[in-house]
């Protein structure tokens, strides 16, 4: 993986710039709370971040994205589904990752409210909680930077846009909690209306007037879920583009398994199956075993597995580990990355991975001393 | 690693054996339920272990010692240790690994009580609680097999006696815990004590009468420490022996990093300092970094980094992750065996593991899809 050769380069590049930001004059500041560092790039599967002022640069949005979603998970699927299609973008090679700067905490709140007199930039339609749905519950922002004289310069972005796929709501205060579920083209219809409006506010800032922004629309997955929502467009805005021309449409699916529901494929469920009742019988109580599973234009291109056991000896874990990793070899799909976690009520116990190229699963038994 | 063709080897004879254990007549059962299975081995860092009935043999004992441990990092540490001192007097390439099958629940719950009328098997002092110390903590048994005949036979043992350091004791039902600090030389003189009476007694069951039988003697660690206790001696006792003829010493010490006290080594304390300044300041709120440092005859020969934050973004954790990484090829010492993992509230988040022999560090970061 030319891991080594990639962080010598690094070592060697990881510099201290000076001053950058609002103040593109590139004049050494002799003060330190001006300093931007990067971090080493360990693999080309992730970006260099940016350390500044001593302290890597968290986004200015996130906090609220974590209050808005009941499912944590859709909050996982949604940033990693997001620096995925970042990836295809902005190269990790090329591009250094900053955590949203432009919209800030504040911003971030007014958008997800519902337009009315006293917030007149809500992105939610004005109207009463039971009638009239929250469509927009969460937005990511990643800014894609480089470096020039010295100092980093923003270079592209990418703007997640989460659309709720069922609205839950109150008809009065601490009462019970009713859903409707919203229709895929009502999610479309609105995500892409309120995805024109976000690249419009944006190119109002001068710093991002022609850099590329993307634009990429998620559909939040229900509450009770044990997997996240998935993209389904995206739009390439570039050269100072106002308003969004086209969008491409995104075939993505993550599905739980064993499903109740139709599958988008039988073969990998009953796959699944095999695997799941092979590792079942291991120990006398072994609680449960779902997966998540990720398809890319109907094909499967990833899994995670998740095993639940009681709190068994450290002996009992290393044979189960073995097991799993015989069993997962002979039952599980090649050519995708499959991660496989085995956790106990004391957490995780030991882990287990395959990266799409590789043959070998790599195992790790966490221990104590 | 040799790791493919280990496991095409083991592929290759993961064969069904048939009746084994009591009867040793080899005659072919027809009752799945007789039926033994190797579990195959995917790293000579570990033994096969044994299925059997379709299940994996747990520990007959184990349940026990779990609720003897107020803190489970006894627990762990002991097991570990234990499965440690193993493998260097039974190579993970000959023998194939049971869990103790010998010294089952009644009898390990009779072991460790005090010797009195109703309980003459007792292996701790007749005699009154707020008085008279418990020394003997936990057992922990494991055993060692070998193909004969196309069935599985006991070829060594291994016994773990788990030894209290504090005396921990209520003067009435319900009222407050005392503690009493024991000596160092008592805490010795019980284990071999002990570890005698225990090697008498499995002697007698015709099937241990000439194997090889170690017995190790572990020192626990106060209940609350942040890192498990050590093994302080062991003896190996071939040919039947019925009496520990010598004890040899081992120089094990398990330490946590900061520390308030006096330390083995200050070298790896400053390095770990150093480590734990630069990391520190990553995030704004980073709730802690703490280390568990194994040293043998007085060299660091094991880490294990445990690092708490706060919920962040996925890929906040990627950044820091790649941050930690380069930190830790920076200051923390080469040539023995590291890991790190990542937590919040909601888990591991990430994990960094480098063995004695590898000079870049694995890197994982959970994700969800």
């Amino acid at each position: 993986m030319k891991k080594f050769k990639i962080i010598m380069l690094l070592m060697t590049c990881a510099l201290f710039l000076s001053a950058c930001g609002k103040s593109d004059s590139g004049k050494k500041s002799k003060e330190n709370s001006s300093n931007t560092q990067l971090i080493g790039q360990t693999s080309n599967k992730y970006y260099q971040g940016v350390i500044k002022d001593g302290h890597y640069q968290t986004s200015k949005s996130r906090g609220v994205s974590v209050q808005q979603n009941d499912n944590q998970l859709n909050l996982k699927s949604f940033e990693n589904g997001l620096l995925n299609i970042s990836k295809s973008h902005f190269s990790t090679d090329k591009y250094i990752f900053q955590e949203g700067q432009y919209i800030n905490t504040s911003t971030t709140e007014k958008w997800l409210g519902r337009k009315t007199k006293k917030n007149p930039e809500g992105l939610n339609p004005t109207g009463k909680d039971s009638k009239v749905p929250i469509y927009l519950q969460q937005i990511d922002e990643q800014d894609f930077m480089t470096q020039q004289n010295n100092s980093l310069k923003i270079s592209g972005m990418t703007i997640g846009v989460g659309i709720n796929s069922v609205y839950y709501y109150r008809k009065e205060a601490y009462g019970a909690i009713y859903q409707k579920k919203l229709t895929n083209s009502e999610i479309k219809e609105q995500g892409k209306q309120i995805g024109n409006i976000i690249l419009q506010r944006l190119r109002k800032n001068k710093d991002l007037k022609n850099i590329p922004i993307v634009i990429a629309l998620y559909k939040q997955a229900p509450n009770d879920s044990l997997v996240g929502g998935n993209f389904f467009a995206y739009s390439v805005n570039n050269d100072g583009a106002n308003k969004v021309s086209s969008w491409q449409k995104m075939n993505i699916k993550n599905e739980v398994l064993p499903s109740q529901s139709s599958k988008t494929n039988n073969n990998d469920e009953d796959a699944f199956d095999n695997f799941k009742s092979q590792v079942q019988n291991f120990f006398p109580n072994l609680s449960g075993i779902t997966a998540q599973a990720h398809y890319v234009d109907g094909k499967l291109s990833g899994m995670h597995v998740n095993i639940t056991t009681q709190f068994y000896g450290e002996s009992e874990i290393i044979s189960f580990t073995q097991y799993v990793e015989t069993q997962a070899e002979k039952y599980l799909p090649t050519g995708i990355p499959i991660d496989i976690s085995i956790s106990s009520t004391e957490g995780m116990q030991s882990f287990l991975s395959r990266s799409s190229s590789s043959k070998d699963f790599y195992s790790h038994v966490f221990s104590s001393y």
